[in-house]
């Protein structure tokens, strides 16, 4: 009987199944093309412990009680269906595991309908791509909490490690694995979309070729920006192709998505939560997708020709754009928190900050030394109100922002785009602000639509009380009752 | 026998009901809280061509066919409970039209629920607040199109005339008048924030009072920025409360919204357009919702000093910012209208641009003698592609870009936060752009996630065909099969 069962051999089922059999644990497998299930014990899996199975019954009845079955499967509909043809074969107290990108919402309403049916139902984020599946990937499960005494040590048996601590812990009820998955998602849009407009402004403001921004890269990594994507990113770009031309200036400038990071911003415009950077992400890979039409605007719409002396101290600049990328970094895994501590109260759940940091730490695509030092902060201060309070973050981002500034301004004043660099900064600017415009904005509310507005505390009066919803006759005529006063 | 019957009487179903009476059109009344129609009659109505009912099935019968409801009450739930109630009491060809804040989706599905029944349906937006409403609001109506003759002579009358045409038009099936409506106040949302961030930099980088700031904008309504928004931000800025201190001043600086803005940068999000500067705006609400956070991080987190001489030339500073909101506005009413072009596709919506832009030219909030030009030039080419492609805008920006770029680099300098007017430029730049950084981000999700690419046309080989989904091995090891290919 095996420990393990796995449903759906594609790429991240087939290197998680041979990491977890590494680990000394039984497995048996099952696909619903089974052609795929004897490739594979053939090939991939031939002398691991690994099982095959033709049928799903087969497949159930391979496994050890209470059985264990990951599905890996793509996200939506198929999930449903594999539940559906599970359920008549499971008895109370086995357990799904739902390791697909599947949407939050989804896993909270599996939640409930297999919780009435005595079944265990997990929903795990899985990051790390294929390598990650197969050597440590970062594993965020959430759920039916009671599933997790069963799981945990597979789980955290072959999770990444970082300093010997596994890159998995249990992350709380319903949805809530998925969930910080999710938001981990829209932070790898956003560091992605950093990255890119950081190597955007070496070729185009300071005339570097891709083997030394391959170089500048190599020597980030040593740094504060140490991470796996600053790691491939450098890797990336050293990839000469055989002409001579670096591979990567022959790819199409069109991102493609899945979705995941869209889903991150609607939900943070859903919780009233300004993740911005992660917005700007995701609005930048819409419109590189509108490759045809940039191409006839490039004809029409001029900009400010770039001089070649644009950059006058090419290691001042270098090292500016660090700190601008680091900086802009902090804002973002700042407003993922406030995401995350925003779901948390809205939802119900009780999400622990310093183990996300730390699933985050290794194993999964934002991997980085810097996610040491979130969950170091974290560790001293779990209510941390936002990780810009915190010390180490504070002085970071004042040590950047001269910098952060300089590159901002230079981007501004030349026509290169850093949406996701500016937006960053301008939340700093924002959230810093005791006293932003918001007054002006209420005073318009009220004026056209009788929204009301309050008062500041120390400009409270007779006339106008404070902590209530005052309405004032801007135009001297019309009515002066207020819009909610007038509800049906 | 009345001609036009309402349901609903808050502020703005009062106010347009009064509209139609003066128009020549006999209406009745009546309000689920019954007490509210005799008062209104009583008072506001007295002498009007105006009945009331106490009852549902009184209103109904004092109407002549095919009825004409409107109801203007909260969207949601009550919409649909006074549409149940009426049902019974309908006859086929009847028409019920929702004049309130609806989200399209709904409308959507009335309008397919309605349609079964031979009811005719109509989603209709309504702008203009209560001014707009009693003397000409911007009305968008869609649904069923077979009730637009019946109720054209009515809506034409009553809207805002703009060179003597209605800002009233057909704007589409199923929820397409609530969808414009919608994309309306997404617009108003950008707006209002662009001119918060401008007041704000006049205060804080000028050093300009209120009073200053008021005849600012008073100029601008002379010129290109000619519009009701400004218009009411000059009024306001001047309004001193008894002692001395603007009114507006003394407002907390905590936005509200009603959820539209939000609903845009949702459905922007969805469709895949890269409507920035709204998302932004919303965003800016939130940021400015988390005022006590805000407090706190003012204590801690430094910013650049702002010095007196801040701003050397005063009258070029504001002719800079008269520029950057300009060319903003048009960067915002462009992806605006890129919203509004996919929406069409995407939904089967044939929509009509030059009507669209007349509707909101008067009567609403965002009405504009900017609006008169994106009209014309619309009805010089229906199918334009984006406004910047049109001759006048494509003007309008190449002159504003100079002074756009001193105000981005002038609040990025000196720490005063411009997210609206910064994603704008970022936004232009990056739409500008032949090439976008998005080929690196392509070569990263290839790397990690084996999402594959396509290749430059002028790169295309026989090992990197053109048009075909590449998947390349960057680290020499691990699988060589696509993420796709792998799908169970």
């Amino acid at each position: 009987m095996a420990d393990f069962g796995l449903i759906g051999l594609a790429v991240m089922g087939q290197n998680l199944v041979l990491n977890v059999a590494d680990h000394g644990f039984s497995a048996v497998v099952f696909n619903r093309t089974v052609s795929k299930v004897d490739h594979f014990l053939a090939n991939e899996a031939k002398g691991k412990n690994i099982k095959g199975a033709h049928s799903i019954e087969e497949f159930v009845s391979k496994l050890s009680r209470p059985r264990k079955i990951m599905l890996l499967v793509k996200a939506g509909k198929p999930v449903d269906y594999i539940i559906e043809e599970l359920l008549p074969l499971l008895d109370k107290g086995d357990i799904i595991i739902d390791g697909g990108n599947s949407h939050f919402p989804d896993t909270n309403r599996r939640y409930e309908e297999l919780k009435e049916k005595g079944i265990h139902f997990v929903g795990s984020g899985v990051s790390g791509g294929e390598e990650g599946a197969r050597w440590g990937p970062s594993l965020m499960p959430g759920g039916d909490e009671s599933a997790w005494p069963a799981i945990k040590p597979i789980f955290q048996a072959i999770a990444a490690k970082s300093d010997g601590e596994p890159c998995c812990d249990w992350v709380g009820p319903a949805g809530a694995g998925h969930f910080v998955k999710m938001v981990h998602n829209g932070i790898e849009y956003g560091d992605m979309q950093l990255i890119c407009e950081v190597y955007d402004l070496l070729k185009r403001l300071a005339g570097f070729k891709d083997a030394e921004i391959s170089e500048v890269f190599a020597k980030w990594n040593k740094g504060v920006l140490d991470s796996f994507l600053i790691e491939i990113t450098r890797d990336i770009l050293k990839k000469d192709d055989k002409d001579g031309v670096p591979l990567v200036e022959k790819i199409l400038d069109k991102a493609g998505q899945k979705g995941t990071g869209k889903w991150t911003a609607v939900n943070a415009l859903d919780l009233g939560q300004p993740v911005t950077l992660i917005g700007e992400a995701v609005f930048a890979r819409c419109l590189s997708a509108l490759k045809e039409e940039r191409t006839r605007a490039s004809k029409v719409l001029p900009g400010p020709q770039i001089p070649k002396d644009a950059v006058k101290d090419k290691q001042q600049f270098v090292d500016d754009l660090e700190q601008a990328l680091y900086a802009s970094k902090i804002i973002s895994y700042a407003q993922g928190f406030m995401l995350i501590r925003e779901a948390g109260k809205d939802y119900g759940w009780k999400l622990n900050n310093p183990a996300i940091a730390l699933m985050w730490r290794g194993g999964c695509i934002i991997r980085s030394a810097f996610l040491g030092e979130i969950t170091k902060a974290f560790r001293q201060n779990p209510d941390l109100e936002n990780l810009l309070f915190h010390n180490f973050f504070t002085q970071a981002v004042t040590k950047a922002q001269d910098g952060w500034r300089r590159i901002v301004g230079s981007a501004t004043s030349y026509g290169v785009p850093t949406p996701a660099l500016s937006t960053a900064l301008a939340f700093y600017d924002g959230y810093r602000s005791e006293r932003l415009p918001a007054n002006l904005l209420q005073a318009q509310r009220d004026y056209f639509g009788a929204h009301t507005f309050r008062v500041l505390p120390e400009y409270a009066s007779k006339e106008l009380p404070a902590g209530q919803d005052i309405h004032f006759n801007w135009t001297g005529h019309g009515g002066n009752v207020s819009a909610s006063t007038y509800q049906v």
